[in-house]
């Protein structure tokens, strides 16, 4: 068990809440990363393209919720039913990527947190522990081409790929859910403690840093760089393509039990974890500084 | 647990089976290291040479079984009976070399995976795990003078030294499993996890790299480069000497300690990690296999 | 379990136990970091000084037990003291240092273990869980600035810490308890590897290495230099600063689950560790090293 969550109640409800800095965490994210408001998703809205590649047999999956892929509870259905599609035909591997010009994703849909009804945030807590699930340990070959900023939950998705690449030098990728106020769960940081050396990490994560494309080069965030996104796709497909050459049970069973410790902790406390989301976003101060922030972006419009 | 047996089971007999890519994977793999048909010993062969140098007190292991040191069950009996020797006598430190001109170990005898009788089988893999419980656990000072190409098992034995010092540049090393269509186990992976970053780790396993020299020694796979054997052999004594250095009971118990949670996982998994090796063994496809392998290598004698 | 107590037992009886190598391992020590006898200090000394700065919040915690700041129960009591005084104050995190011209710590308390009274010798080790359990999970943001030497528990100290400042370039750190004919406990050895690749840290534990101020950067044991105390305490004060910037709740919980694995290892194995360190104090061999060592002493004297 990763987390005492009697231990966690006690610090959540401490008076040193989460807004004593001066500006809220929220706001702090938003001067940095582009996070707008945007109209809510009907569950007719094609969220999630699959366009498979007749010759090389290729799937490349395209994420398309404007303007920034915030991850809600649709996109998340969408994006595991593609998955699923893509395991299932003849395709030889899934690149990942982003219909945006300049966000790969701006994580979880704040949206889906604020003034949340119990079932809606409790399917969407454990959509994402499904999506996590099935990403991290397909036997399936997938690479990220990442072509925007990747924070949070978009930084998540890229770690759960097998290999990265990142179109430079714009832009910023990293977990810096604590800039947020929050906490990324134990996957998200064993997704990163399996790519980046153990000592980075816990420096990353307490200090919520956003790498530069560069900087996520040097330490190992991404594997390597690309100009623009047709060369990341270029790159990514020769990835898969020398994936393609492995005899494909071996590989996919190699790489499950590579990450398996990870994705045990996932499958024995999900309930747990699901807790320890519902706490958090339930409270007073969570909430507070949603609705300022919030607020704060329609003044703008 | 680190793999369901469950789940491998359905994915191992799914239709897209081993030999889907045109080439046998034994086929790919012959193609890159030598490996050929040989008799079969007899148990009254000397497969593992021990000699101690009176002044040092140095134990060089020497496997001698041509021409590859394929790893049958009498060579791990036989090495299993050297370890114990040396760290019954007074040497003071184990070196771990090959009498082949080229190649350190070639791995698992696929001799003992083809028309596998059952109990013969069975005793091949659970004193593999006896060979590397006591290799890897032991308080006793080792290391690996790998003198020649070392895929796979015998990139495993070099892995489970305390110290690894090869000739270059010629040979390669790691653990190609996933190239021959199979999957290292659990404790495979955890020796190299140990060894390299866990990220280059997963990279390797699951395209089941082999490392040139000077590959393997950038990425930490090997400790040092030798211009030949005597030059390793000589390397090797000054690391067992630095050793000798040590208070040997604390020494031996710290090391047991690093290692610990790899030795504790085959330890408390030893009967799931045989019954994955014998469900793998015994399916069709993979019997086909090494019988397709088998008949190229008559052809050529 | 890390160790098999059992295990251990009969390996620390075997008759190669610590003095084989001519001189006593605590001798090899003192050659190299000084270690001095002195006065048995009273409950009454104030050994651990805690001065919060005003203006930036920040509380530097000064070790100052003459000669060298050897961990005896009391210091270890009063550093607890002094962890939960500045959590509890408004301050902004802790600044680990030692009034010492030269020496960090000398770590443990070689008193402490010579000819052992059962309850105090118990309270000792007991304590110096309990601190470091405190000390490692502390939410609260806590670097060391490394203004001497730093061996065995002084430089646990300072990887229990978030950030290392090191003065250079004459002074030495690493855990080094094989060269005194000790083994680090799973903790010590779990903190190190969460700072330093793992096969680096199985070398340096197996054996006992010292590393200079470069070397310790260069590895990661350390994550800057500097010239003098004043320099060292001056980008401390930066390192926390930096980390008021982040939510503190969410910081602190970050922290907290990075390092769960290795806390919570002591935590279920908390009176395993201690019978461990008991069945090894009480020892004749170990009682009889630390005799000739304290004479040693007498006479130089």
């Amino acid at each position: 068990m990763a987390l005492k969550s009697s231990n966690l109640l006690k610090q959540l409800f401490r008076p040193h809440h989460l807004l004593k800095y001066g500006q809220t965490p929220i706001e702090r994210f938003a001067s940095g990363i582009p996070i707008v408001f945007h109209r809510k998703a009907s569950s007719s809205d094609k969220l999630v393209d699959v366009a498979v590649d007749d010759k090389t047999g290729i799937a490349t999956v395209t994420l398309q919720r404007p303007p920034v892929n915030s991850l809600n509870l649709e996109l998340l259905e969408q994006f595991i039913s593609a998955l699923q599609a893509v395991e299932d035909n003849k395709s030889s591997g899934m690149i990942l990527t982003s219909a945006s010009p300049t966000v790969f994703s701006a994580g979880l849909d704040i949206m889906e947190m604020y003034k949340p009804k119990p079932d809606r945030v409790k399917k969407f807590w454990t959509t994402l522990q499904d999506m996590w699930l099935k990403l991290y340990s397909s036997p399936y070959p997938t690479v990220a081409a990442i072509n925007g900023h990747s924070p949070a939950g978009g930084c998540l998705l890229a770690l759960s790929c097998e290999y990265r690449i990142m179109v430079g030098p714009k832009y910023s990728i990293g977990l810096n859910e604590t800039q947020l106020g929050i906490v990324a769960p134990r996957w998200f940081q064993d997704s990163m403690k399996n790519v980046i050396p153990i000592r980075q990490a816990e420096l990353a994560l307490t200090t919520g840093r956003m790498f530069s494309t560069e900087e996520a080069l040097k330490i190992g965030l991404v594997d390597a760089l690309a100009k623009d996104k047709a060369d990341a796709l270029s790159q990514a497909a020769n990835f898969l393509l020398q994936m393609k050459k492995i005899p494909r049970v071996a590989r996919g069973l190699t790489k499950q039990a590579c990450r398996q410790d990870a994705i045990g902790w996932l499958e024995k406390n999900r309930d747990l974890d699901l807790q320890i989301f519902l706490t958090f976003v339930n409270q007073p101060a969570v909430q507070k500084g949603l609705e300022l922030y919030l607020e704060s972006l329609k003044k703008k419009q």
